[in-house]
């Protein structure tokens, strides 16, 4: 499912993760990333969608938060309240906010998240480092 | 510190955090956020900056990776080069990518940034989700 998230991002060959190592840093004895995991209702249930995330912290707000990496519903499955579903999950597990990024030109989810309430924050600009490592 | 910090970045009234809350999440068993402090040389040392950040995870490049949640150097302690060697350690926990939000009206800290080689990432929009709780 994460390449068909990375192929709805318009960037599939940006994914370069290997399936082990991804299974063991999600059900590895200290994960890294956490899943939650969207299924349908039918005898024989299906993942219907997926919304991987970790904990943050904000020294502002003195607590712990939420980080959603990543947040995808299959086409068939959408408009059916699943996002709306895995959030109302992720909320119960911050006691502070829950933060995520989404692509600009991705109106349909820039209006759920509207929906939802939440805002966007103006002001900032990220930056990514990849530091050159020794080989 | 992260009152001078905040007053740097022209938001004191922001901070809300809770002085004994913010030591068990440093300090605890389970720490939410870390800190690496800088310290001089002299005899009797001295907090000169810190860097507070937590470990991150990226799916498609299947890695952990750290958030620089706060970097805060002294004003009397700067161009020194101590941001550089706290970032350097930060580099050596990441196996992945090392990320954090600059404001935008920090030159000098995006002329540094862009000194060490980040680079911003565009083309995303970070939004913020407070949910309403029950109280």
């Amino acid at each position: 499912m994460i390449h068909e998230l990375a192929a709805f991002e318009r960037a599939p060959g940006e994914v370069a993760f290997d399936r082990g190592q991804v299974g063991a840093h999600l059900f590895g004895p200290s994960p890294a990333v956490h899943a939650l995991m969207a299924t349908t209702e039918e005898k024989e249930k299906a993942v219907a969608g997926m919304a991987l995330w970790y904990p943050t912290y904000s020294t502002w707000v003195g607590r712990p938060g939420v980080w959603l990496e990543d947040l995808f519903i299959r086409p068939s499955h959408r408009r059916r309240g699943l996002a709306r579903e895995l959030l109302a999950v992720l909320a119960e597990r911050s006691p502070g906010r829950v933060e995520w990024a989404v692509l600009d030109w991705n109106a349909d989810a820039i209006a759920f998240y509207d929906r939802l309430g939440a805002v966007t924050v103006d002001g900032w600009t990220r930056y990514r480092w990849v530091p050159t490592r020794p080989e």
